[in-house]
């Protein structure tokens, strides 16, 4: 067998490791694999793989380490930087099957599931027992926990309760060369060798294919209340965001919508209730969580009062459940609206919290300079600032040169900030030109260093994050 | 000169990079610089050196580097698993001089500090401003934020605000070969590349040398409440921490000590606030803190009925700043006193937490097949227990073959119990023949392939956490 190559030998092979049923390569089958929500970038793989287990998987990986076969395992495909896109050719190995959550420990709170589970079933599942996984990417009803893994996402609640990192415990691993290994223990503090779990973590499926994951869980709080705050300004907005931190407060979420963004998904999903008239620039959508309401409904007291020194407007305050879903509605598909009207990239910068209002101000100017429009949204609580660009008359692809030099200067400006590249999407397959700008060569030796020691023949998901020289 | 040895052109070149006054090889300061609190253990190195800036200390690495010289970092000289040891000999990197606060960023609850200042200055300093840092090693009035780093410390607030590693956002590390990287940047959520921050902490000094550290801080909470509950049995005392999660209650710390522990520091500090009639076999002291004064006293009260369901004595509740700083004192104190009294061993299991009793069960069937005693304490929260181990006629060190022997059988236990054999500690060079038990060969191998990535001639703290072969 041709090294490198998918030949009818390794078809047959791998046929006999997952069963016949379970290899695809039938033009509807590759096409379906080779897209993700990145762009509308489609790079065709050879051959879709979906094993079951560990072991399958394991036998994979030693046949393609063996001929030198790329890899690219794959979750919900729901990915915005291309971490799942075959772009080389080969195995586009679908972990979908691997689909069980495997236990729900009430004793030590904490859940062992595969990463094919989608996010939202894993998040139900365990609120039903009166647990709570807070991680939550607005893709949670399409895409995978172990994509969470991969990415190390976040999603609004991050700002109080932390990212997906802050929960992995224990992963198991597929190496690139077939050994099946537990990264930790499913213990709380661990000080014992390197810390290969965070390793694998955000580590965009370039290290091993996570096979198992242990998560911390939280006891569910009992309450939460809504606001929802229009500001005239998008610079009033985002100063108030750090005040309320400063003023002593940790929101359970505390997002930041530009009014653009937030016509476009009223009017996509067809709802009234975010107020859209022409003083309001921009909304703050905060969150409070625990477990007495008397406590929470003093602290939106005070926050409201407190936004008032920024000029805020008539304050909304959510009702019921079916207000706040349907303001977490807008919330959640804004990325997807924005994205049909024209704005197709989703930029994923994040600055320390303070320096929101200058990255803004940055990008307007950065806009005005390079004649381009932009609209802001995001985890605004956590700095992180999802920025879409449109220009006429060229594609809003990372493909396009001067795309590439607009991002270019946005990422200086979120570096000169103290601030990187991508705070909860990753870098995948279309950011990696723009890592120069935020590490030093050494920091890129030592990733491809440590890429070589998890795989040294470079087959899973290779050039993703960084080229192999 | 030679590879390998110290010569008297080394010691010439280390004078020129930090100044004749810096560099010492008088015997009083190998001595001392020999030891830390690890057992009885004493290494000379052959020189001591005692930098100021990150430069220096890039040029000491430089130096050493192209001869094959031995660097040992050091801290607070406070740990406990040999991590800063120098075994090897050859220089003793003494980091005391960077001792500067460097800021502390109140509009984004950050602070960047330098590794020599000791971790209660900082607690303070952040206090000072209404902020606040948790991790609280036992040592903290000591041990330096840079070892907490290097062991990715806990303490009794972990249980709620976990442990270092939660709060390190950005190091500035000086590499063995030389150069000084930024591992990630200010920023709470990052998805950039591998994670090197997560990977340095932890690391036991074996992988750079932290110069600068960034970390998150919190809103300070105003109020905390202390209660201290007896128990007849250690092994309901356990089991009633794990129904207090269960119940959703998140103590700010929840620890655990045996009589026997909390009898010798009684007497070595003078108090008497601890009752230690004959029908006490442990204690649990629980806190809780926050921000309402009416929540966290019914927050108490419901925590005291539940306790009852586990044979709980009478309650003491500390009543005012001295009785709680009292207790602390008591339980900060606890591995001091042990040791001075004959258990000079202090094991860092951790295990899921609703395991503790049958780790506690097995600890003790252990001692007595193997006809030692033990005594226990720690942060039962999170399920990290102090083991002391104490054997008439056999020398109380991991070189004692027999000892050897007793720990390998607890370590066993730990891991069948989905443990690992450090919760803070780290493994340094007194536990390193205890990894295989919990980690498989593939991990060795990944972990020294990934040290061999930052230092490839093995010149920093080599022989620390495994060897290389």
């Amino acid at each position: 067998m041709e090294r490198g190559k998918i030949t009818t030998e390794h078809l047959t092979a791998l046929k006999e490791i997952v069963g016949d049923e379970f290899v695809f390569v039938d033009a509807d089958s590759v096409k379906y694999y080779g897209h993700d929500e990145t762009e509308h970038l489609l790079y065709l793989p050879d051959v879709v793989v979906k094993p079951r287990t560990a072991e399958e998987i394991s036998a994979i990986m030693k046949l393609c380490n063996e001929y030198g076969i790329p890899v690219t395992p794959r979750g919900g495909g729901t990915g915005l930087s291309g971490g799942a896109l075959p772009h080389l050719g080969g195995v586009l190995l679908a972990t979908e099957r691997l689909n069980s959550i495997l236990e729900i420990d009430e004793r030590n709170l904490q859940i062992t599931t595969e990463p094919g589970v989608i996010t939202e079933v894993l998040q139900n599942a365990v609120k039903e027992k009166g647990l709570f996984y807070p991680p939550d990417p607005s893709s949670r009803g399409s895409c995978f926990i172990g994509g969470n893994i991969a990415e190390n996402s976040g999603g609004p609640k991050a700002v109080k309760y932390g990212v997906v990192k802050d929960y992995v415990l224990n992963l198991e691993v597929v190496l690139p060369t077939g050994e099946i290994i537990w990264t930790g223990a499913n213990v709380l503090k661990n000080s014992t060798g390197y810390n290969l779990t965070q390793l694998v973590v955000g580590s965009e499926g370039t290290l091993g294919i996570v096979t198992k994951i242990v998560l911390r869980l939280i006891p569910l709080p009992k309450y939460d209340l809504l606001m929802l705050a229009p500001f005239a300004s998008l610079e009033k907005a985002s100063e108030a965001v750090s005040a309320i931190f400063r003023a002593g407060f940790v929101p359970s979420a505390m997002e930041l919508a530009e009014i653009d963004a937030l016509k476009i998904v009223s009017k996509m999903v067809d709802s009234h209730v975010v107020p859209v008239n022409d003083d309001i620039a921009a909304h703050l959508i905060i969150e409070v969580d625990g477990n007495n309401l008397d406590v929470l409904m003093s602290e939106m007291e005070a926050i409201a009062t407190l936004l008032q020194d920024f000029e805020a407007g008539e304050i909304f305050f959510a009702d019921d459940a079916q207000q706040k879903a349907e303001l977490w509605k807008l919330r959640r598909r804004v990325a997807e609206a924005v994205k049909s009207s024209g704005y197709t990239i989703e930029e994923d910068t994040v600055v320390p919290r303070a320096e929101l209002p200058a990255l803004i101000k940055g990008v307007k100017a950065l806009g005005k300079k390079h004649d381009f429009h932009a609209v802001c949204y995001g985890h605004a609580g956590d700095g992180n600032l999802h920025v879409r660009i449109h220009k006429d008359g060229i594609p809003n692809s990372h493909g396009n040169d001067e795309m590439q030099f607009i991002l270019s200067e946005l990422f200086k400006l979120v570096y000169s900030l103290g601030g990187t590249i991508s705070g909860e999407h990753g870098i995948g397959l279309i950011q990696k030109g723009y890592m120069n700008i935020v590490f030093q060569e050494a920091n890129l030796r030592l990733m491809r260093e440590i890429k070589k020691a998890f795989d040294p023949n470079n087959i899973l998901n290779a050039g993703k994050i960084f080229d192999i020289a």
